[in-house]
C-alpha cells in the first residue's frame, strides 16, 4: 500500500479497529458534545512529516490546523490548544522557537489561545501533540443524514497528496544526486501540503444560507475513507461521481508529472483538510450557488453499498487502505 | 546529569526556556482558568518508558494520571480525555487493547470518560499523548502564596525514581547476562514507579477541613524543581527542612541498596505524582492532624533565596536540574 506507508495513515480500516475498540470499552467512552468538546493529533517525524523537506515554521502551524479541523465538523469553535513537544536533541533551541512561531501564526490567524505548553526530550524524532477545547456555538450539528441526502466538499481534492509525492521525490534525487530540488510551477501543491488552510468562509456561507449540514468531517486520510465513514455511521450507502471530484488544474498537472492519477490521489491521499459534509436534497439550488462547494454524490440505501460512478456510468466499488496487524 | 538522562525530564531549567518562550508570544498564551482547563501529556518511548519492564496495562494507566494530575492543582475536576497513539510496528493489536485496557481502568477509577480517540503509525516507538479537559469545581485556588505560607506535601517523595532505577538496574544486568530480575522486597518503589495513583483523599480532607492552599503543583520532575516553580511565581524564597523530607522506609531500603541518598532521589528525583502545596501559616494545627500531608518548611523573602536546611542547621543552596541547548 504506496499510499499508506508513504502518508502514514490507515485510512478506513483503521476506524474498523478504533469501532472495536469503542464498543469493548464504551462505558468509559463518551464522545457527546455537550458545551465542549475536546480534540488531540498527534504529528511524529517520519509519518507526518520528513524535516528535510518541512520548514518547522509550517509544520507548527500544520500541527494546529490538524487539531483545531475536528472541532469545526461539530459545529463548534476551537477556543483554547494545549501543546506538548517531544524535542529531539538535533533540534536546537532556536529551532524549537521557530516551530513555536509557526503555532503562534496559526493561533493568531484561528482565533485561539494557547492554554498550557510543555517540552521534553525525545530520543525518537520530533513530536507534536496539540489539544483542542472547542466551545459549542449556536449552529450544533445534529441532523441524522437522510437516504437522499447530497454529499458535498469544499475546496478541491489530492493537492497536498501529490504535493508530498513532489517533496519525496526531489528529495530522493537530491540525497541520491545531490541535485537541486525543482518545485517551479507546482507551488500549489506543495503549498496544499506544507501550509494547509481550512475553509471558514466557506462554512461560514453555508451558515449564512441556513443549511443545516448533517454530517461533516474533515478530509484527513483521503476522499473515500471519510465517505465511507460517513456511510457506515448512517447505516446507508454511497455514490461518488468520477466526474464531480474537484481537482485543480494545477494538481493535474502534477499528476502528469508523476504519472499518478490524480482522481487515486483525491480518493485516496491524505492531508486535504478540506470539509465534506452531507445535506438534505432540498437545499440543492442554495448549495449550488455557493462557491467553493462541490456536490460530488449522493447517499443512497445500505444494500446499493459505496461506489464509483465512473465516466460511462457503471460503478466501481469504493475502496480505503488497509489496517494491518502483522 | 545522570538523574536527567535516565528521567528523561529536564526540571528547573526547563522552565526558564519555556518562560522565554511565554515572554515573547503572550500575546497566544492565556492560562486564565475560566470554566475550563485544558492539558496535554506526551509520553514518549526511551523517555518517559521502557517497554522491556512498563507493562503496557500500567503505561496506559500511568499516561492518564500523568495528564490529570495538573488538573486537580487548579482546583478543577478532569472531566474528559482524548487519546492520541503512534503506535511502532512491533506492537501487535493485543499490545494495543491491553494499553487501552490501562487507559480504561484510569477512567474508571478518575470517573473520565474519553472524549475522543485515535491510532496513527510510528516509526519510532511509542508515543502516547492524553489532554485533559477538566471543569471548575467549588473550590478554585485563587490565592497568591504570602511569604509566611507554610509549603506540605503529600505522600512521600523518592520512592517513583528508585524504583526507576531498580529497573532499569535488572534490565541492564538481564541484558548482560540473562540472569532473571530480583526485584523481591522493593514491590512498594517499583508500585510508584509503575502504578502511581492521586492522594484525593487527602485533597478532599484538606477540602472538608476548609483549608485554602495557595498555589498547587504535582511532584512530576523531583521537589527542588517544583518548589523553586512556586517560589519564583510568588516571587519569594523558600526554607525546606531536610529531616521533614517524607521518604518511606522502603524508599530507605531501596535509597542503601543502590547506594544512592534517597533525599536526593525526593529532590531531584522525578514521578513522585504527589501534590505539593502552599498553605497559610495559620492553618498549621488544622493541616497538621491531617494524615498523609508533611509540612517541609515555609516560603521566606525573596532575597533569602531558596534553601534546603541539613541537620545541624546549615543550609545549602537548593538547585535543579539544567536544560543544555547543545
Amino acid at each position: 500500500m504506496a499510499i499508506e506507508e508513504k502518508s502514514g495513515k490507515h485510512g478506513f480500516a483503521k476506524y474498523l479497529l478504533l469501532e472495536e475498540i469503542y464498543n469493548k470499552y464504551s462505558s468509559v467512552f463518551d464522545s457527546s458534545v455537550g458545551d465542549n468538546l475536546l480534540t488531540n493529533t498527534l504529528y511524529l517525524e517520519g509519518i507526518h512529516f520528513n524535516l528535510v523537506y518541512f520548514p518547522l515554521k509550517h509544520l507548527g502551524y500544520k500541527s494546529v490546523i490538524s487539531s483545531i479541523a475536528d472541532v469545526y465538523c461539530s459545529g463548534t469553535n476551537p477556543v483554547n490548544i494545549s501543546v506538548s513537544l517531544g524535542i529531539s536533541a538535533k533540534l536546537s533551541k532556536g529551532d524549537i522557537e521557530t516551530l513555536i512561531e509557526g503555532i503562534s501564526l496559526a493561533c493568531e490567524h484561528y482565533s485561539l489561545k494557547i492554554f498550557s505548553f510543555d517540552i521534553s526530550s525525545s530520543l525518537t524524532g520530533l513530536s507534536i501533540s496539540v489539544a483542542t477545547l472547542g466551545s459549542v456555538a449556536g449552529n450544533k450539528v445534529k441532523n441524522k443524514p437522510a437516504e437522499t441526502d447530497l454529499i458535498c466538499v469544499t475546496g478541491d481534492l489530492g493537492a497536498a497528496y501529490l504535493g508530498l509525492q513532489l517533496l519525496e521525490r526531489e528529495r530522493k534525487i537530491f540525497e541520491d544526486t545531490g541535485v537541486s530540488p525543482k518545485l517551479e510551477g507546482f507551488e500549489y501543491v506543495i503549498r496544499r501540503q506544507l501550509k494547509p488552510e481550512l475553509k471558514l468562509n466557506v462554512l461560514n456561507k453555508i451558515k449564512e444560507n441556513n443549511i443545516d449540514p448533517g454530517k461533516m468531517r474533515i478530509v484527513r486520510d483521503g476522499l473515500a475513507s471519510e465517505i465511507m465513514h460517513i456511510s457506515k455511521e448512517a447505516e446507508l450507502g454511497c455514490r461518488i461521481y468520477h466526474d464531480r471530484l474537484p481537482v485543480d488544474h494545477e494538481t493535474a498537472e502534477a499528476g502528469r508529472e508523476l504519472m499518478f492519477e490524480p482522481v487515486i490521489a483525491a480518493l485516496n491521499g491524505g492531508d486535504d483538510f478540506e470539509f465534506i459534509f452531507t445535506c438534505p436534497v432540498k437545499e440543492h439550488e442554495k448549495i449550488r450557488q455557493i462557491e467553493g462547494v462541490s456536490i460530488i454524490g449522493h447517499l443512497v440505501p445500505k444494500e446499493e453499498g459505496n461506489s464509483l460512478v465512473l465516466h460511462d456510468g457503471s460503478l466501481a466499488e469504493l475502496k480505503a487502505q488497509g489496517w494491518s496487524d502483522e
